[in-house]
C-alpha cells in the first residue's frame, strides 16, 4: 500500500533501483489531451543522473514509453501506463549494502517491516522511484496549463547556509534552467554550486530548501476539512525522499509577527478581491483564494557520504560502512521537478475535484 | 469532500459552529475495546474554549455523547458516532460577517467555492470543527496505548519570539499540563503567559510552534512511497486551523549540517537495533525506526484582531472590518489536544495497515 | 470499516437498533441545493415499520433531523450530518438473542467476526441500519432530479411465485404507491396481500423480487473498467439486508437468447442514438447508454420466523429458537425506498465523477 | 477512474487491445511470499485467445513478465508489476469499427463519454483487459491458499439452455478442466461443446452461467455494511465484460421458499459451528460463515455475429455492420479463470481488512 497518489488524478508508480524498470499509471485522466513522450521527456531529463557535474555521474536516458492509454497522440481517459527501463545496473557497487543498513537510510526500516529487501541500487527506496512521479507530473502540468492557464514552477533557494530570496511571483523558469543548480539568483548560484562541489570534494553533502510555486490557480481549489490544499501539499511534499520540512506562505517565519502584522488586508483591484499581502501563501482555509500558491520543502543532506560511519549489520552486529559508487553530493538540483511534479498532481486532483463538487450548473460566476 | 481522514481507522468528521452540533463517525475500530465518554471527555476538555484566562472566554461545556458503535461498555467494531451539541451562540456578534470576510480567514474563500457560507461564528471554518479530530484521536490515543504502549504528547514550544527547547524523549505530561499555555518549560511558560495576556491587551494576537512526540512506537509503521509516516503526519498537522508549517527530526534546522554531520549513526544496544542521535526524528524512508518520533508544527498569529482591518464586502466593495466577540489571542494552549489527536490518528491508521500486510504469519521476528 | 459509500457523493452511515439512533453522514453533496427535512422524510416513513397490515407493527416515526450541513434552508458544500433517534426498544423482546444464534441471520457471524456483539434488535445487523441509506438516498435522487432530471423508481414485481410483467419505461409511482405492498399491477398486488398475510398467520415468512428503475440518465455515467455503473449497482443491491441476487437487463433470463436474438440494433431516432430494444438494460460496457437503466434485486424470505429452528448458543451447544416479537413477514414492500435509496447514491456518485472527468471544457457536445 | 480494485490487496490494470500490450499493478501485496512467472502464467494460459477449437483463433501468447516487486524470487511488499505485449495486432480487421458502433458492445458510450475511442480490437473495451486481473488474481490465489488453505474455482454450469446442476462442494478443478468447455459434468460439457460449434458455424453465439466457490474460508470476512463480502464479490462479477447478472446461494430460486423451508438450521458438528443446509452461500449478514461460498454468475451470448446488424455510423446515419474477424463464438471457457481471479481478488482484500481490524492481539479465539 502507499504506491497510490490522488482522488480523481490517481497515480501509482513501482518499480526498484534495479529489475525490469521504473513506471507509474495514471488513473483518471480526462480524454483528448494531445500527449505523447515529448511531452514527458524534458522532465525526467531534468530529473535524471548524470545532467551536471553536481549531481550523480550514473548514465541513465531515463527513456519514457507510453503504453498506453493515447490514441492517435491524444489521451483516451483510460489509464495512462508509462515506463522506464532500468539501465545502468552495477550490482557489485551495492553488495556490502547487502549485509549492512547505510545510516539514514531506509535499509533497516525496510528490512524491518517486510523482513526483506532489495538492496542493489536501494531497490524502491532509490530515488529512481521519482521518476513515475515526474513522469505523472508532466501530464498533470500540460492539463493545468491547458485547460486552467495555471503555471508551476519551483527552483533552489538554499544549499546549506547559502541562501537567497526569491519572489514567487516574478521569476522564471529560464533563470530557474540557466545555471546547473536551478537557482534564479546567478551570483548565488555560483557560491552554492561551488558550495556542492567542495563538500563533494570532501566526501560530504548538503541539503537545503526549494522553493515551490503556483501562479494563476483559479479561486475555489481544495477541500476542507482534511483535504485542504495546503494538507495535501505538505503530504506531497513529505513523500519526496530526503524531505524534512514543508511551511506555506509566511510559514515558520510568520510567527514573529503580531496578527495585526501578519494578516493579509484584502481589496478590490480592478474588480477582483485581492489580497494586499500574501502571508497566506495563496489558500486561505485550505481553498486557494487566486493569489500565487508558495511554500518551501527542506531537503536534509544526502545520507551516502564516502566515509566510514557506525552501523549494524543484518546480524545486529556492530560494524562500520564506507559509501561508494556514485552519488548526489546534494539531491537540490535533481529535487526541483521532483517538486513541480507533485505540485502539480495536487492540483490537478483538486482541479477536478472542484469540478466534481462546485462545477456544471452549480458554479459560481462570483462571489455572492 | 475532504472530510474523511484515515484509510483503516477512517474518521468522518461534521458540523458547523452554529447549528445542530458537532460530530464525528469512526470507521474501523477494532471490537471489544473498553469505551465511554469518560475516555473521550478529558481531551475535550483541553480543547474547550473558557478553560482559562489566555483562551477564549466562550462557555461552553463540549459534552459528548456516544450514540453508536459501543455495547456494554465495549467497542462493536462498528462505526462509532460522537457527538457534541453547539450551546453558546450568539449570531448576532458575528452579523458583520454575513457581508464583509474576514481578512486572513477563510470567508472569501469559501463563499468563492461554494457560493455559500454559514457566516455565524464561522461555520465549518470554526475551531469547533476539531471537536470530532480531537474525540477520535482520544479512541485512538486509548487504542495506541493498550495494544502497543505508544505514548503521545504534544507541548507549545514557542509564543512569537519566546522560544524554549524541550527534549522529546523525556517531557513529561504532567509538566505540559502544570501551566495554561502547555509549555513544559516553567519558567518560559511564565514569560509566554505574559506575552499572550499583553497581546490580548493590545487586541491583538500571536502564534507559535508545538512540539509533537510519539514515544516507543514499533519499527515497521509507515508505507511508502506516497504514505509515508511523515507525510501522513505532515498532512495532518496542515489540515489543523491555523497550521502554516511542518518539520520533522532535525528539519528546516538540518539543512546547515553536512551529511556526515547530520547522519545518525546505528549501533546495537543492548540487541535492540538503535540511532546514536535522532536527527531523523523517529522515520526512516517513511518508516518507524523505534526511536522517538517528534516534530514541530507552526500555528500563525490568529487572525481576529480587535482592530479595522481593510477588507471587502461580499457585493466587492472595499470596507473595514473589527473583530468582535470572544476570541482566542493565541490558538496554541488549545492546540496541543489537537495536535496530539491528529497525530493518533496517524499512527493508529499505520499500525492497522501494518497489520493488515505484513502482521498474521507473516510477522518478521527479527530484523533479516 | 464497510460503512462509507461512493467516491464522491461518499456516505457513512452508523448506527444500532438499540442505543443512540442511527444516521449518515453526506460528504461531497454540492452546495446551494435547498434542502431541509421535509425532503427527506418520505422516503423514510415509505421505509419505517408499523405503516401497514403487511409490515412488522413496530411503532417507530422515524423522524430525522438534519445536524449540519445546510444554511438557509441551502446546503453549503459541507458534510450533512442527519440523525434519527431510536425510539421502540423493547429489549426484553430479544433476550433469548443474547445466547443464541437466530438461523440465517448474521448473529454468528458477527459474534465470531468481532468476538462482541450488540444482540438487543440485531445491533447493527438490524434493518434500522438502512435509514441512514434512505435518507441520503432522498437527498441524492433531489439532486439527480433538479439537476439532470434523473427519474428513480423501483416496485415489486414477484412475491414468492406470485409474479407480474412490469414495463420499466412506463410504470408510475402513483400506481406502485396505491396499494401496500407496492406492486403497480393492482390485481396482482391483491393476490401478493393475500400471501404475505397467509403466510405471516402460519408463523412464516415470503421473499421476492424488486424491479430498480432509472429514467432519463445522461449518456456517458459509469466508469470501466472495475467501477462499471452495473458493477456498482450490483454492489449496492447486494449490500442491503436479505438480497441474495442483482441482474440487468436481459439479466439471467438472456441467456437463452443468441447472439443474434439477444443483441440492440442501434437506430438514429430523430437525432438521437437509440437502441430498438434495451436487453442491455441501459448500460452497455459499463457507461450509461441513454436508454431506461433496468435491473431487478432478489430478496430472501425473512429469516425470522415463528417456529422453533434448530441452532447452537454461544457455548456451541445445540438448541432450538423461536422468532419473538415483532417483524415483518415480508421485507418487499419496506424495500423499495431501500432499492431507490441505493440506485440514487450510485447515480449520482457517478455523474459527478463524469462531471470531473469529461465535463468542464471537455464535455463532448456528440458522439464524436 | 474506475480501473482500480481492492482496498489493501489493491490492483489496477492498464492497456488497450492494440499498443504497447496490459498490465496490472498490485499494491498491498505482502513481503516474502515466494512468487515468479510460472506462478501466473498457467492461469493466463486458460484465458487465452486459441487455446481450444471453441475459443477465438487469434494466436496470442500472452506471456506475463514481472518487472517489480519481487527480489530472488520472493515479494518484496513494494508494487508488483506485471505486463504481457500485445502481439497479434490486425488493425485492419477492425477497420470498420472506426466508423461503425457494434451494436451491444460498447463502442457508443465510449465514444459518447470520451469523445475518443480505440477502435482497434476494441481498445480498452478488449477482453485483452482482463489479462492484468488474472495475472493479479493468481497472485491472490497463491496467498490464500499458502497462508489461509482457502481454495478457488470456477466451472461453467450452463451453456444456452444446456445446464447442470454441479455440488459447490465437491466437484474437482482437474473435472473442469478435462474438456474445453470447463464443464465438470462430463456428459453436458459434450453436448455444450456441440451447441458451442453449431452456434459458430451458424455465425452466432451463445452465453451462459459461471459457477464461482472459494472453499474452506475462514470464518469472519466481510465488512457490513456496504463491503458485505457478497456485495463485493457481486460488484467483481459484474465489472468482467459480458456479466449481465449474479445470485449468491439459493440467489434467485430461492424465492419460491417460505422463510421456514429456506433457513439454514445451525448445528455444532464436532466442536464447530456449521449450517446444516447452505442456502445462505456461506456469508450470512456479508460475513463468511465457513461454509462453502458459491455463486452463479450470468454472461451474456457474445455481442459479435457474422451477420449484418441495424446500427449508426460516427456521423449518427443509419446503416449495417456485420462482425469480421476472429471472435469467441461463446465467452464462457474463458470467463472461468476470470471468474476464479476475481473472487481470489476479493477474498483476499477482505481477509486482510479482517487482519487489520480484528487480527493481532484481538484475534477471537472462539465464538464468544
Amino acid at each position: 500500500m502507499g504506491n497510490t497518489f490522488g482522488h480523481l488524478f490517481r497515480i501509482t508508480t513501482w518499480g526498484e533501483s534495479h529489475g525490469g524498470g521504473v513506471g507509474v499509471v495514471i488513473d483518471g485522466c480526462p480524454p483528448r489531451i494531445e500527449l505523447d513522450e515529448s511531452d514527458v521527456q524534458p522532465d525526467l531529463d531534468r530529473r535524471r543522473p548524470g545532467q551536471s557535474s553536481i549531481v550523480t555521474p550514473r548514465k541513465e536516458s531515463d527513456t519514457v514509453q507510453i503504453l498506453s492509454g493515447t490514441f492517435e497522440g491524444r489521451t483516451l481517459g483510460t489509464p495512462i501506463a508509462m515506463w522506464v527501463k532500468n539501465e545502468d545496473q552495477r550490482s557489485e557497487a551495492y553488495s556490502e549494502m547487502a549485509t549492512k543498513f547505510r545510516p539514514s537510510h531506509a535499509d533497516y526500516t525496510y528490512q524491518a517491516k517486510y523482513g526483506i529487501r532489495a538492496w542493489p541500487g536501494g531497490g524502491r527506496t532509490s530515488a529512481r522511484e521519482t521518476i513515475g512521479r515526474v513522469a505523472a507530473g508532466a501530464v498533470a502540468r500540460k492539463l493545468l496549463r491547458l485547460r486552467w492557464g495555471v503555471q508551476i514552477l519551483a527552483c533552489v533557494t538554499q544549499v546549506q547556509d547559502i541562501a537567497t530570496t526569491i519572489d514567487p511571483d516574478t521569476f522564471t523558469s529560464a533563470a530557474t534552467e540557466s545555471n546547473i543548480v536551478r537557482c534564479p539568483d546567478a551570483a548565488v548560484a555560483e557560491r552554492m554550486i561551488a558550495r556542492i562541489e567542495q563538500r563533494r570534494t570532501e566526501g560530504d553533502s548538503v541539503g537545503g530548501i526549494v522553493l515551490g510555486v503556483a501562479r494563476n490557480v483559479p479561486v475555489g481549489w481544495g477541500d476542507p476539512v482534511f483535504d485542504r490544499l495546503e494538507a495535501d501539499l505538505a503530504k506531497a511534499m513529505l513523500s519526496l525522499p530526503a524531505s524534512k520540512g514543508f511551511d506555506i506562505g509566511s510559514g515558520f517565519a510568520g510567527i514573529s509577527l503580531t496578527g495585526r502584522e501578519h494578516n493579509d488586508a484584502i481589496r478590490n483591484a480592478d474588480g477582483r478581491v485581492r489580497t494586499v499581502t500574501n502571508r497566506s501563501g495563496g489558500i486561505q482555509g485550505g481553498i486557494s483564494n487566486g493569489e500565487t500558491i508558495h511554500f518551501r520543502v527542506a531537503f536534509k543532506p544526502v545520507a551516502t557520504v564516502m566515509h566510514e560511519q557506525d552501523t549494524v549489520d543484518i546480524e545486529g552486529n556492530n560494524t562500520v560502512l564506507k559509501g561508494r559508487g556514485r552519488h548526489d553530493p546534494c539531491v537540490l538540483p535533481r529535487a526541483v521537478p521532483m517538486v513541480e511534479a507533485m505540485t502539480a498532481l495536487v492540483l490537478v486532483d483538486h482541479a477536478l475535484r472542484h469540478e466534481a463538487q462546485c462545477g456544471g450548473d452549480q458554479r459560481p460566476t462570483r462571489a455572492n
